[in-house]
């Protein structure tokens, strides 16, 4: 990636940004498939009461997608340039965000196996960690509005591992107690929505 | 939430609209999903002709939905700032409105049990008030444009809790009668669709 | 609908016009969810290569709503302001596209069968009428820019009621031999297509 | 296709770039659909780890499906102006483009089977074909903006042949060794990422 990096064209930037938004936009919108129409006629009641972990799991998923949008669009407007490695980067950030649908449904139907918890941390801490990756990566090569340094910085930081580890540190629970990774998780989310902010 | 709330910047507003947009546009098409192509041979006409309680639940959603995208984009347009807690209700908002193409399927599927009627009811209940709930937030902490205002307080006073009454007075009619429940969504919507005005 | 009718206004225009190009860009990519993965292991070369009616329902469908959006896509750009009644016709519209891929399906596993290629007549002949009864309103109440009333006008035209008539006209032809009116269709598509035109 | 050809308007060629966007966002988001939750409580683990063929697929069709957008982006930001053969070609490519979610699930499922392989092959020979063909005719029509001119003329010679006659050619090796031919592309495409430019 030599050679002259570009600095951010108007459209351009614009496009890279519609298209990550639309990408969350659907696979946030995906999470609602995870949902199984009842096929018999007989016990819709019971079938539909017995949703909850799907439910669950739909508003975690809804809420963590969510959050990983908001921090993206925050991130971004702090740039002012952009290059190859950054498209790449973020590139497969999404590609790790858009099986977020799957692992739902995979805790939402089969909540109590470790398999489906530890696939669920896993794909979040890869998220978190790409997310971490990124942000570090655009300081090191001053893409970062210097007005928004001080901010970004603070993500940048070790301070910023902090959300990866801790999916990290929740598979070995996952293994023993899915379940408690499950209310674990459930418990960050509220938190985390209770404590964002914009900017 | 204390601290300073940011005014509106062009293309974050523009972001968080094209993300909302993005999701009812999602939600409206994944309709479709609804009607399963018949998998036997023999009596295609028959069960494509059975699925007319799918296609009035799909207009109803239809409908549903996007009248829910008409007040949302009419809303959006009379603010002026927006804050971290007005994102995080927008995303509530959408978290609900997303479940819609599930509960249309399950009316379309057992439009005569109880369970599918009373989930539907319920999930466009909470919609509503929490469309409500964010009108009352933004008019409190005076995002919304001074010229805009009187318009938007329409909405924002107890004239505006009237749908998600209907909503919720109609739960018991779907214990007991789900179809007259369904029949007066319709009637409903149609009024609705009669009356819906722009700005 | 009496009262003052809103002239367009940017962000307001631009955000019905991102929506509608949402939900075309949805259903058209939806159309993909028609082709099943063979589940058994043994013969999939034969149901692969037995794919082959689907394949061309999906490349009919494909540049079917490739068209509608087209055209969609022009006639916007010929108005200078809209109103609330052109919404929901808007609405009412894109209900009706949605329809597309479900119909897609039908006649890509049923192709042989009148019901399917009824179906696949009757919602693109609807889909052709609602868009020309959209032309002539906004004609009616001059929301075309006097300089592109005179193109509008030959779609708003008898001439324009031409494709919503071939579609009815071919409703019978599927009652008895569906297969002819679908490779009519096809046909019709290849000469739209050969002959479409930009502005 | 005689007579004026348009020149590029802000809003029009807007409308027709977000729609494309729209068409590679959900495209790529639909690969995660290629996942299957497991129905049986029972061997949950071995289902889900038998699952990383589909994983492998996944990536691999998530970094073609994102390396024809970025070139679809960085080419239509050389385009000062576009007609309607343009839009025609555009529509067409799109069509084989939303077919690779498809031909993923079918190397995910049936990697073994050389009718999965060819048919993975097939598509991405067209598609790059049809792109190939795209620039061309765009060289040819002089739509490419005279200061880019250079940068688009080496994809539009014969070099930008390369990898349609790479995917050509590996149909051969498809048919005797399919899982050779998707290793290949695998190399391909991590040296593809690694290799690619922005601008």
């Amino acid at each position: 990636v030599a050679g002259g990096e570009p600095a951010i064209e108007g459209t351009d930037f614009g496009r890279i940004l519609a298209f990550t938004d639309g990408v969350f936009a659907i696979a946030i919108t995906l999470l609602v498939l995870g949902f199984d129409v009842p096929t018999k006629e007989a016990d819709v009641t019971h079938e539909v009461l017995n949703q909850w972990p799907q439910l669950l799991a739909y508003f975690l998923s809804f809420a963590v997608i969510g959050r990983l949008w908001l921090v993206h669009h925050r991130f971004f407007a702090a740039l002012h340039r952009f290059d190859a490695q950054l498209l790449r980067l973020n590139l497969a950030y999404l590609s790790v965000v858009v099986l977020v649908p799957y692992t739902t449904n995979l805790i939402g139907e089969h909540g109590g196996d470790p398999v489906a918890a530890i696939t669920y941390a896993a794909v979040l801490a890869v998220a978190a960690s790409l997310n971490w990756v990124i942000i570090h990566y655009t300081l090191r090569r001053e893409h970062v509005r210097p007005a928004a340094r001080a901010a970004v910085e603070q993500y940048g930081s070790w301070q910023g591992l902090i959300i990866p580890v801790v999916f990290v540190l929740s598979i070995p629970v996952a293994v023993f107690r899915p379940n408690i990774a499950e209310v674990l998780w459930i418990l960050l989310g509220l938190q985390a929505v209770v404590r964002q902010r914009v900017k």
